[in-house]
Order: structure tokens, then C-alpha cells, then sequence
């Protein structure tokens, strides 16, 4: 807090009366990060685009001054920020289904295919490693984890079953 | 620390003395986790252990009060707890690769299966959900990214490459 007001030349007591406290000055960080036009890669292939946002994500995870991590740690400390926290990945995760829509279109999947489940299957090991297990980042872990998860997908790891309508 | 002191019958300064923090508390109590006969669980498939090993997890991570997943909330406030619970992590992990080895010995693997890599595929997405994302535990996660994991492995996902020395 002290170091926001300083940044911003203002009274350390005009931050707290602006966002009460740091939980939820944390939380409008993280909305402000929701309000970009991020997108993600989009390099031709299912295999290409999962590997490049997994190597975003490591490079958000390790970057100096530690943000993200920072916010991630901070998510668990205070209830207003993990809540921005949730909104935020809900929001980056829905606008990633876009690379399964296209691997769809391309022939490389099944129409019926879990966006969901397949995206977190490639990015979590990403976010295991380094949030959760706090190991030193493996600079081939993003591609490995992407090409495996392509790679279940491409033998129907992520199907869905056809739904009760479908005859 | 308190609540600790109480169940003890003595006066918290004896804790505080005792332990210095909460985090030297904690740092404790996952050493002592570690020191248990704990074991994977042997189904006689890879497939079926990795699923047994995903639901152990979830039910962990979901249980009522939530002792695991407080103590990792707490290693990202303090030095201590996290270096123990990454001692921890470690731990179980080493513990976890008899799994992969019983598969290679069934036929189940190549006998170059980095098995580490495997079992946080199988198991990351289950974290991930649970501790990151913290979603709604889903009943269907633990079979299916164990599924998936072992899909990937029976189609060579996680081979390593000749070592040099070989020929």
C-alpha cells in the first residue's frame, strides 16, 4: 500500500480510503488485467497454440518483479482478491476455448470435444510446477505439456459423449 | 496457535516458545505427515492407481476442516511452511514413481518412462482445479485426468530419449 501511494503521490490514507484495504486493491488489479484485449496465440496448429500459451504462462509465472505470482499468493489471503483471482481465470479459460473451436474447424479434433477439460490438462502442469510445487521452471515443460495433451486429444482423450437429443 | 495451546492444556506462550510462529507450527506438522508408512495404492493397473491416487487427492483437498488445503494456503505466507511442504511434495512424488515402475515390469510402459513427468500429468489438473482455480470439486476429474494421463503414456508421451550411452 505504502509503496502504491508513493508511486502515485499521494497520502498512504487516500489509498486506504480508495480501496479499503489490500484485498481489495488487489482485486481491482486483477479486474483491470481482465479489461485487456488479450487473445490467445493463434499459430495453425492445436499442438503450436497450446504450447505458446503455456510458454505465456511460464513467462507470467517467472517474470521479475514476481506480479503474477505475487497476485496468486495473495489470493489466498484474502477473500475479495481470491475471488478476482476466479474471475480472472474463468475469463482467460473461456477466451482460450477459441484455440479448441479452431482445432475443430481445422479437422485436427472431434466436433464433440471438452475446450474445458483439454485446456486445463495442458496448462496445469505449468501452474503445478511452479505455484504449487515451486520447483525451478523446466524450459521444456510448456511444450512437453501442450504435445501431451495434443497428443490425448488427437486418440479422443477429451471427447464428449453425444448428448441425449442426438439420435 | 491458540486453538493449539488449548487441545494442549497449556498456555500459548509454552507454543509460541516452543514453535516461534505459526509457520514453524506448520513446518512441523507437514514434517511429521512426511514420516508416515504412506504408499500408493496398488490396483494392478497404471490407470487404476493413477485414478486412486487422483481421488485420494481430491478427497484431501475437499476434506471437512480442510487441514491439506489450509496448510498449503499457509505455505504461501511463510518460508517455513513452504519449504516443508515442497519437502513434502517431494516426498510423495518420490514415493508415487513405484507406480510407474510396476507398469513398466507389467508392460504396461516403455522401460524409458520419465515417470515424474507422468504422475504430474495425471495428478496436476486436480490441483489445479481444486487449489488454483478453486472450483467445485467435479466427481468425474480424478478418473479422467488419470485417464488421460495413462492414454498419453501408452502412446509413448512421456519416453525419454536414449540416453548417450547407449547404442
Amino acid at each position: 500500500m505504502d509503496a502504491v501511494a508513493a508511486r502515485a503521490g499521494v497520502h498512504r490514507a487516500t489509498v486506504y480510503r480508495r480501496w479499503g484495504d489490500v484485498g481489495g486493491l488487489l482485486a481491482d488489479v486483477l479486474d483491470a488485467a481482465g479489461e485487456d484485449d488479450w487473445r490467445p496465440p493463434d499459430t495453425g496448429s492445436l499442438r503450436g497454440d497450446l504450447a505458446a500459451l503455456n510458454h505465456e504462462i511460464q513467462t507470467a509465472l517467472t517474470a521479475r518483479p514476481p506480479v503474477v505470482a505475487a497476485l496468486i499468493a495473495a489470493s489466498f489471503r484474502s477473500e475479495k482478491a481470491d475471488r478476482a483471482q476466479q474471475r480472472l481465470w474463468e475469463d482467460r479459460y473461456a477466451r482460450c476455448e477459441i484455440i479448441v473451436s479452431r482445432a475443430i474447424r481445422r479437422g485436427e479434433l472431434a466436433p464433440r470435444t471438452d475446450a474445458r477439460r483439454l485446456l486445463i490438462a495442458s496448462t496445469a502442469p505449468v501452474y503445478h510446477q511452479l505455484v504449487l510445487l515451486r520447483l525451478p521452471p523446466d524450459p521444456r515443460l510448456p511444450d512437453h505439456a501442450a504435445g501431451t495433451a495434443a497428443l490425448a486429444a488427437s486418440v479422443g482423450a477429451f471427447a464428449e459423449p453425444p448428448s441425449a437429443g442426438d439420435t
